[in-house]
């Protein structure tokens, strides 16, 4: 099988991120091969053995996934094709049979954690948690006798030949993974209409106020900010570099001007793609921001140049 | 002779409009002709029968000069070509042997009280000041027996027949008088290195901020403001429109990329010219905002369009 | 009749400035002294000599009033107290029975001819127009024989001895002037809800973007220009002072925290007063800029330094 | 022991926290507690139970600690009362004996395997990385011998029977973790001149810009942003909170200024406290900012409302 054909993914299988991937239609058709870790599922794409990985980016509980977000902006450039979302909730596996009251450790990722903390308080007290690699993992060690519960997807249950003993725990309201398809520097998803735009940027040395200007740039295009994060840049203590996603696709106009404005601006800027959104909200233009008025604004300029008007 | 070899100017003969007009090299080969105000010099210019006026614009110590920048935001489009600045001081212009003991009426015109104020209360505090239409009617005024002195420049003194009593009369340090050559809408003068460019324009509606937005797009390519007048739309009390010459021409990039965020963020927007700078100062560019970095950007973002980096 | 009743303002008797002055309810109980020009109305005031003077300040049509915008800048503080907005329209006064055919010269203030250019365009155009002094000594030298008819208010022809021809003359719609009543530095009338505040205020040195700087300190705290004049220094070329007027008054927070702000970031800043608006139109808060949002904001400070909260 | 002379931390013992702790000073006369995480250190401190917690806050490697920003978030407030600047290295323990050549696994806490990727690569190509739930416990794994090799601090070698095979191991040049002292809310720490404030605030609703307006407040008082944190709020995806340190103390008036826009402008805001910075630079302050200048403001502005000047 060419790697053309082949998808890698965080893994182990039976976590949310297979089961999100499962929502591409084209995951139908690809070799699908789970990774230990994101840096595992990213090399394969940059030395071509693989079409693309699929990673969670950004957690409306935890945040942004780091190992991601740091692959992003170090190493060869990839872009982000697709994204998905994923609303998150748990389900607590035991090997059958097993009553909640024998329930004395229970496992899952670090990450699962904080979003059953409140749950655990509540429903198992007096449980020990122990972290795991992997939700899927905890399954696993559960299927094995090491913990007596685990926190994953439903869906897990079957792969370790465990049941699900309550299901639908979700401390917050609204929990919920984003997850992108990566791959290598390409040509950009065409335009839907409701797309996503997203860059790293690094500012020019010491300069106070380079943040405020960058997100000027945003701000008099009327392109709106959707997420940003400031990642260490590795250099020491107070050395940032930021991660934005904004709403629009580099096609459009505004957006282009937007990215224009980073390059000047700053030290460096890496173009992470345009991709369809996956809330497929279609963005509200500011008067004079429209492809139309940039196209007439530039024409307007040709003419002034001329010496027309 | 043709409209092309005719410049006028705001008269009459003998004021320090007409002296600046001739530090123009091509003054000495055109037909000047005074006319008796600003929107009488330009009317021939909208009318293809004259190249261009000459005008001024604005004083050091009185600002502004109203009618010609009402002219340049009113009626057909008119562009600025060249601009000349001409320090100002006074002659006490008097009839031959008058000594200034005898001198109890003086005149000038209205823009010139303001500026030997001072020197009047120093030196003639009894002195009555009544107002010509211009420093050169009030010399000829003089003449005629009606005052007793004008203040005009000491060139005036030989046209009315006039000796000049006192000169180098001036309240402010510096006083400086700013002209402008007006002609109708054309190619913009080639660049040198140390330009100007001037604009107007209207604020959208009611938007609060849109004059902070419009300053926004100077600063954020580091283009300097040279001066910032606001002036009635004529539309009622708190209605303005804004005139802003700039540093930089319309062909450089930092320059071209204001005037399309105006464009685009303003009502409307009215190019008046990009031409050489009298003090011919060259800019200082900020980091990012040279065309070599306009061009990058440009290039960047084609190559982030067509999938290359 | 001592100085503390008496009112100067700019003459002559039967201009729009002294129609204006009897819109106000105490000059009924005033000695009201017309002066020649607005230096010499505001003179007696500067000395003690007169309690207030009225005078002109902008109009919709022509702009600031430059007398009175650098006579706010310059010299000893003076301070605005009230305003007066009075709709221009002005009459064509003629000797009685003289018909328009015979009316081959016109006079008037030089203001008044910008806003009847128009109509003389249309219904007079081979008449002559020269300037006079003011609108009322055009009325009074259209008696004396010297010109056929004056452009002046209708009110102005009786003392005149003459007939209005033609009324309601006014190019623009809703030509307006705006007149102030200036007067020592005091106490600033009480807020009415409805109010004023207007500074002049001077930005540092060769800082760039300080004027951005300045106004991002109104912008801030929600506070809306309602006018911004920029005026020479009388330094050079290019040296500039502002004076705006914002709604709300010196004693709202979100006011009091602007001018703090201004006063800190400029060279520096002349408060010209807190006032009723002549309109009455009150303001619309922004969320956050309310009194007490800023008193909760300072209790809050408080007990974060003392370690409540 | 009372509870106020007792300090949690986040342990093991053995850990870089451990470390940083004792380059306290205090640090030799509280009982030091280790806890298994961070919400099990700072749960003493909120019952009263402990004094103050001590936890790492950020890396310059990995980014903030996400624990510790989201606990400061949210529950019961705490402040920040001192930091800690801590250079990490790591070495390779190993039971006494075992060379390089046999170290077929390695294990350590997640956040130190970026941070000896490099290194791995280089020197133990083939070897299996697992992580463990902190260095320390990773040496203690190795104790066990569950794994032949762990990457901690060497100062942990001792307690576990392990010897440092290799030392001074990071990817990173000045990889740096700083740690911060919390406590319950009270009075901060007293100014030193070299401070550092922190914040964390909740944006207004769906307000576009809002962040931009909060960085003015930053920017316009000159006050120098240190490092800027986007945290999901957990209401959403695209719902954050974003946490600011600052320089400065709040007892410094622009300082204070700041807090007060923000709490204006902003749904909510938490101070973080005020504590000396851990580098010792003092800031450069920007002219108009200092505490005198905006004294002085104030009394000119209580001059302004008296009707003096």
């Amino acid at each position: 099988m060419s790697s053309a054909s082949r998808y890698t993914y965080l893994g182990p299988e039976g976590t949310f991120t297979e089961a999100a991937l499962h929502t591409l239609p084209e995951a139908a058709t690809r070799q699908l091969t789970p990774m230990v870790s994101v840096p595992a599922a990213l090399d394969p794409v940059r030395n071509g053995e693989a079409q693309a990985a699929f990673v969670p980016i950004e957690n409306s509980v935890e945040g942004g996934v780091t190992a991601t977000l740091d692959e992003l902006r170090g190493g060869s450039r990839l872009m982000i094709y697709r994204e998905v979302l994923l609303p998150i909730a748990f389900a607590l596996l035991v090997r059958p049979g097993t009553p909640l009251a024998e329930v004395k450790t229970v496992t899952g990722h670090p990450v699962a954690q904080p979003q059953v903390r409140n749950w655990l308080a509540a429903h198992l007290p007096d449980a020990v948690w122990e972290s795991a690699a992997s939700n899927a993992d905890g399954a696993r060690l559960v299927q094995e006798g090491r913990y007596d519960a685990a926190f994953a997807g439903e869906f897990a249950a079957a792969t370790y030949g465990l049941e699900p003993l309550v299901t639908d725990i979700h401390d917050a309201e609204n929990a919920t993974t984003r997850f992108v398809l990566l791959g290598p520097p390409g040509r950009p998803a065409a335009p839907t209409g409701a797309d996503k735009t997203s860059v790293v940027f690094w500012l020019r040395g010491d300069q106070p106020g380079a943040l405020l200007e960058v997100l000027h740039e945003y701000a008099s295009r009327g392109v709106n900010m959707m997420r940003i994060e400031s990642r260490p840049t590795g250099e020491g203590i107070g050395q940032y570099c930021f991660q934005i996603d904004s709403e629009g696709h580099v096609q459009d106009r505004r957006v282009g001007d937007v990215l224009m404005g980073l390059r000047r601006s700053c030290r460096a800027v890496r173009f992470l793609g345009s991709y369809p959104r996956a809330d497929r909200q279609p963005p509200t233009l500011r008067s004079g921001t429209a492809d139309e008025d940039f196209v007439a604004a530039a024409d307007w300029l040709s003419r002034c140049l001329d010496g027309r008007d």
